[in-house]
């Protein structure tokens, strides 16, 4: 059977110049989150199908790996349908897994707990320009805070992060929550039962625009009055948290008044103590498509770059979907795959400041002259100096171009002995 | 349906001090490896199943999990075995995927290319203790490299590494060749087709002895003329490279000279310019289960540690499998689950040195107040200090208690004014 040299449909290699653009970012992440508290954690990559397919991912269940069973031998013949055959598959985000596991170690962890999971999740979407079915999430979660002080320290952790990551870039963090989203829904005169339908289609706004979000709530079939006065309230609100408390005082005939002054209360303290510069915006129309958010939502945009670059928010009921009793939980996820795009782009970055030097030994060279090559190599390497020890290839110029590119900048030339004298 | 709170079979959730401690051997094992010119890559987790399976991975293939096709809708009543449901699996270890990975980007990577692999792997092997079904291999690799360099860096680097991760440690590196191990077989009267078997009973041999070795022999049908004088080879060698050199003057009817004066140079090399003190010893008896290795194996073992920690060898003839042409190739993986086991079983370590500190807020604070503590807390974080910013629970005293297990050294407590006055 011959054996395949690409790598399979919708993933990739990565190539070492990447890889250590990569390792950088991690290690920034990494830097920044614990200098907040935030402490590491792993779960398994493959997970319970009957935990994937809770109807919390939303359309990421249809998304799936899914996972032949092991043990007895696989019954093919008896097999009626696909769950005969499954009992796990690949994770698709690292939320599902992280409520998985809080479950099952709450008595080892304290409370609330901090949570940094840096790892790869799948999804099998249909292959195309820089989506790949293989991608690295990172998520900070805070569990077991009811508070505001959660999104405080998760949008001051996310912003600063990126602000390090992509210093000099500006970027837009854009905050709803999905209790107001509903108020205003419902101030509106729009259903109970119909608000599902109007937030998929008020989520197409950054393609469809205000207009086109007005037309299809039309032609859905909904009042005029209620679509006009909708349209009007989103499009009448200031975004900054003057207009969340306004928007509050409009919506206390469906809202707790609470929810909208804690809105605002946790865009004021952003605002005034953040490290980096972004611009915090309330924005009523965003959505948002999972469907375990409870409370506030974020996204966060960067200047020059479609799409989002992070996003997150509160999930209140998730937990208790395992436990029995349901526990705060809040999280922002960073698109780590978009911000290497971005990077990338612009000619990725340089690894650590170590000399990285290249010894080229000639072929065949003497026993007892190689090893004091090779003890000389051990000697820099011990003192902090980065030696490719490497066989002087024929074509040797091409070799140092090879390695230049590699970021090599010193070259030492080892020949035999009978070729100097 | 009830959601499940356990990892799949198996596999495990990492703790918050477990994972400190993989973080930090992560930062050794890449630092080390970097010095001596490795170069990090990834490859998908998921791999196409003819590559999988295609007898280079010996029992290992028996254990894949295999993932469902995706795209069309899985034809479960036409499907007649598993062949026709699945087209890819996790993979079992990192070097199939590396030769994979070499063959599709060749052009792209220096030659001879030095590759780091640290990542996942899967193996649906009967949980017991300490044996898990996901877990991490660390692996460095030379491709196009066919001299003994390649061998000596490896070595040195892997030694290097373990003596960084486990300093103290006596440890313990055996060397064989896989042509000498062949030869002394063949010299002995054994038959060519008779030797896998004869090493499957010498790969016993930590665990039956030679006795043992010597009667599963004989009761195989080999000639005692035979036995006799393969049991009195393998215990007459001295372990050294003096006795490696001998063993090739007695084997020169079946062995090109040239192998056992390569094992001894590099044995030579080694010994003298290695970094870190450990025992370097040629075992005849070292076989390796892997199909793939064509000449060198080595295997690492650790004071107080049952099994090895570490392994590794040369496999000149996969990368021909992809590219129909082959490529010498040699590589050595740590054992990473095994090192952070044995650090596990010391009390693990403590992470990076950096001071950490909790802030404890009451509830309901004030919020202009609420916002100067975060200021607080975020220009602590900016200057280098880890500042956890956490409710205070009612409990107190226990919430103390959790947090200076977590290595918290330093509380800071802020009550609502109300309570102070």
């Amino acid at each position: 059977m011959a054996l395949k040299k690409k790598p399979v449909t919708g993933m990739r290699d990565i190539l070492p110049d990447e890889m250590q653009v990569r390792n950088e970012v991690t290690r920034q992440i990494r830097e920044t989150y614990e200098r907040f508290g935030f402490t590491q954690i792993e779960t398994p990559c493959v997970e319970h199908i009957e935990n994937l397919t809770s109807r919390q991912g939303g359309d990421n269940e249809k998304l799936i790996f899914k996972i032949l069973k092991r043990g007895e031998k696989l019954n093919l013949e008896g097999a009626e349908s696909e769950a005969d055959l499954v009992d796990s598959g690949l994770r698709y985000d690292l939320t599902v897994p992280l409520s998985r596991y809080y479950s099952n170690n709450k008595a080892a962890l304290p409370s609330p707990f901090k949570a940094l999971q840096m790892g790869n999740v799948w999804r099998a979407d249909r292959p195309q320009k820089g989506r790949f079915r293989q991608f690295t999430q990172c998520d900070i979660d805070i569990l077991g805070d009811a508070t505001n002080m959660a999104e405080i320290e998760l949008i001051l952790a996310t912003t600063t992060a990126l602000g390090k990551i992509c210093p000099g870039r500006a970027f837009t963090v854009r905050i709803n929550d999905r209790r107001i989203l509903r108020g205003m829904a419902l101030h509106c005169g729009f259903a109970e039962e119909a608000l599902d339908q109007v937030f998929i289609t008020l989520d197409k706004m950054d393609k469809i625009g205000m207009d086109g979000v007005r037309a299809e709530l039309l032609e859905d079939g909904h009042t005029a009055e209620s679509v006009e006065q909708y349209v009007k309230l989103l499009s009448g609100v200031a975004d900054d948290a003057a207009g969340v408390r306004a928007l509050g005082d409009v919506l206390t005939d469906v809202l707790d008044p609470g929810v909208a002054a804690g809105l605002a209360e946790i865009m004021d303290t952003v605002t005034e103590v953040a490290e980096t510069a972004f611009s915090l915006q309330f924005d009523p129309t965003l959505v948002r498509g999972m469907s375990y958010y409870t409370g506030t939502i974020f996204e966060v945009s960067m200047e020059g770059f479609g799409g989002s670059v992070a996003g997150g928010g509160r999930y209140d009921r998730m937990i208790g979907k395992f436990t029995g009793q349901d526990t705060p939980a809040c999280g922002f996820s960073i698109g780590f795959e978009r911000i290497i795009t971005i990077l990338m782009d612009e000619g990725g970055r340089t690894g650590g400041g170590s000399p990285k030097k290249a010894y080229l030994v000639e072929k065949n060279m003497d026993p007892v002259r190689f090893r004091q090559i090779v003890k000389q190599a051990m000697e820099e390497r011990k003192a902090g100096t980065q030696v490719l020890l490497s066989q002087m290839n024929k074509n040797k110029k091409f070799q140092k171009e090879q390695l230049e590119k590699e970021g090599y900048t010193e070259f030492v030339e080892f020949y035999r002995e009978s070729l100097k004298s």
